[in-house]
C-alpha cells in the first residue's frame, strides 16, 4: 500500500469553502482505500489530509481523473499552498 | 470525529517486531473508525499511527480496554517515544 499525510493550508478565512467543495466532490477512485479531511483545530486556515492507497501508481493515476481534474479546477483559487508531505507504507489496521 | 495523526518510534532496529504486535493484536475497538499502521521510509524506527473516532472520548475509553492494555504492556519495551502528535478534527472522505 501507498499512503499520504499531508496539511493544506486554504487561502486566509476560506478553509469552510474549500473543504464543502472537497468534500462535495468526493467520489470512488480506483485503488483508494481511505481518504479523510480534517479541520487542524490549531490553525484556522489549514486542513489535514490522510489518504491510503493500493499503489503509488493508483495514486498519480487519480490526478488525472476528469472527476478528480473538475474539483482541482474548483478548489485551486482557495488552495494558498502545503506545508507538511510524508509519504508512508501503510500494512494494516482498522478501516482498510 | 475525533483524529489523531502520530509518530512513534521504535527502538533502535526493532520496528518490524514493534509493527509485528501491534498488527497481530488489533481489533474492535468501540467508536473507531479507522487506525491505521504505517512504516515512514525516511527512517528506519518510525511508525506513522492515524486514527480516527467517533469522539474524542472512545479515544480515551479505548486506552482502558483490557486488549488494548495488554497490547501496550507486549510493546513498551520496543518504543523510543513520539516526535509527532496531531490532534485532528475529521469530516469525511473515503473509507470512513
Amino acid at each position: 500500500m501507498y499512503g499520504l499525510i499531508g496539511r493544506m493550508l486554504a487561502a486566509p478565512g476560506r478553509r469552510e469553502e474549500l473543504l464543502d467543495i472537497m468534500l462535495d466532490d468526493m467520489d470512488f477512485m480506483p485503488g483508494c482505500l481511505s481518504y479523510v479531511l480534517a479541520r487542524d483545530p490549531s490553525h484556522e486556515d489549514a486542513i489535514w489530509i490522510t489518504e491510503v492507497w493500493d499503489s503509488a501508481e493508483d495514486h498519480k493515476a487519480s490526478l488525472a481523473l476528469p472527476s478528480v481534474q473538475a474539483t482541482i479546477a474548483k478548489a485551486r483559487p482557495l488552495i494558498a499552498g502545503f506545508d507538511n508531505r510524508y509519504e508512508t507504507e501503510p500494512l494494516g489496521g482498522i478501516g482498510l
